[in-house]
């Protein structure tokens, strides 16, 4: 059923936001490649194969632990990027400022973006800058879109997932998530958190070196974990088994969680992958995985499974399971 | 020098916003291809040459007399693709959306928008949907990146013009703009024009098939005419001619510029082409674009001189001649 208006609930990430797609987006504008809903999209282009992905980034506030919006927009889509196997290779961004932006902010902002995007070997070839007035943005919002090429033999997506896979993460997670709620106008608390916003480009490509049976990757961003599982279980229709014992959370994060009543599997990340992986090849990408400076604390948190079809299930640290389901309600407004 | 805040006249595209780009982007951000300053990036992949570009749109208000910000999305970006030579194939799409926007109005934008993209002959590949507060943006900003392939052969940039080059256009200027205008709150004035906005591609592909002297091609948006021209003559390091008596405008658009205190060649359009052609194939080029739906009223406006490098002169109606400068000042906020 539609709302008649929009929510902020349809930008989480979470169930509003898969109906708002399903029900109003797709019907105006879909085609077959929009369709797989992928974090990006993959295009032939005679024998070379690109991916292409978007995201504007409206985090609140736009500096927070860790990061600020600069480097979490040049991050953001390098990450959709690799998540189809694709080395991001050249980057657009579409700056939205409003009237009365310290011109010191938006040079410390630029002078960041800058830096992400040498870091992660990506140029910014194309950009465009729009002003609008006092109230009528919320002092910057920035949009990138980026291109890659993806490696012949890779084939990574959401519909690759299969029975017997291994589900491994690179370290814990909701560190950028409660980063950001730390220094939010009005829900200030104390943390040492700071955000993982990082670029994932380079560890994907070390995993794809020693493996070709990756078979899916997903960022747990917007809605955490247990949403990109839910998705990734949809699109492959396949089951997901979580162990909650395995799954790494920073204990100032449970905290935190704990205290904002928020649960770490639906808190966004923006230096963390999925890998759902062959098991004859899960020891070696792990093994891999933990080399990297981004991936040090790499390990299995679950199995595809063929029962429950669509659905990812939790076995309980005290031995019960429950059902995780997608992010209903909006949890974190503007965590990216 | 600097000032400390973003104000209006930043994002007007005319000397404040050159400004503003040389000063705090370019510092930051600048790369070889960057720094080009084209309307779109030209990338090589192998054999296949690419064009990349990238636009936000903040339209106001988002519904106008011919268009509306769904279909502007569309056209401004196939159009900045086209101004390098590249056909439009693929678009990505980045929402976002104030809280309390009807959906009923994003549907209408949508539809709009999926339309535009099957008439332009392109595939929307990518899309991501934003939330932010009531209050943190205005209803609905759009930005649209792309990706084209240019033929082999094809050279079309801003620093490709030559002495002697004819100046043309595809038809009447300011419509864009003054219908923008017509129906902003408290500006509200009785006319018939509605917008330009339409994508050129097509046009341009008709071009390129009759000529391979075409040396730049500019779509003169934000700035309108005047500015389009005076970033040809810095990039390319000539003078541009242009006669007044030439240039086409509509009498309702010289009429609602004459009341408004506004000079047509400042106006924005969205759906017009300066054309630089080698004098040779002028008049093939010109015939070409009449046959074409969206060229019946081209006709030449200026010429490529070695005089006066970096400026554009206007002989005026009565004889006399005055330099045209780069808009300076804002003269429409939010027009695209």
């Amino acid at each position: 059923m539609k709302t008649e208006r929009i929510q902020m609930d349809h930008g989480a990430g979470g169930r509003a936001s898969h109906d708002l797609v399903a029900d109003t987006f797709m019907p105006a504008l879909a085609n077959p490649i929009l369709r797989e809903l992928n974090d990006s999209a993959l295009l032939n282009f005679q024998d070379v194969r690109l991916a292409i992905s978007t995201d504007s980034y409206v985090v609140d506030p736009i500096f927070f632990p860790g990061g600020d919006i600069g480097s979490l927009a040049v991050h953001g889509t390098v990450n959709d990027l690799a998540m189809r196997g694709a080395q991001a290779r050249y980057l657009s961004v579409g700056f939205i400022l409003e009237e009365g932006l310290e011109i010191s902010d938006l040079e410390k902002l630029l002078t960041s973006m800058g830096q992400a995007a040498r870091e992660a070997g990506v140029q910014i070839v194309a950009a465009d800058t729009k002003v609008v007035e006092r109230g009528k943005a919320d002092r910057i919002f920035i949009n990138t879109a980026g291109v890659g090429i993806i490696a012949p033999g890779v084939d990574i997506a959401g519909q690759n997932a299969k029975p017997g896979d291994f589900v491994l993460i690179n370290g814990p997670v909701g560190d950028h998530g409660i980063a950001v709620l730390s220094t939010r106008e009005g829900l200030s608390f104390q943390t040492d958190i700071v955000s993982d916003s990082a670029p994932l480009n380079g560890l994907v490509s070390d995993m794809l070196e020693v493996s070709r049976n990756i078979h899916v990757l997903r960022d747990p961003t917007r809605g955490g974990v247990a949403t990109a599982l839910n998705e990734v279980a949809k699109q492959s229709r396949v089951g997901i088994e979580l162990e909650e014992a395995k799954l790494p959370v920073r204990s100032e994060v449970d905290a935190a969680c704990e205290m904002l009543g928020l649960d770490p599997l639906y808190v966004a990340n923006e230096g963390k992958v999925l890998v759902v992986v062959a098991p004859e090849d899960a020891d070696q990408v792990l093994h891999n995985m933990r080399q990297h400076q981004l991936g040090r604390e790499s390990c299995v948190i679950g199995r595809i499974v063929s029962e429950h079809p669509d659905r990812v299930v939790l076995q309980t640290g005290i031995g019960g399971r429950r059902i995780v389901d997608m992010l209903s309600g909006e949890q974190l407004p503007r965590i990216c």
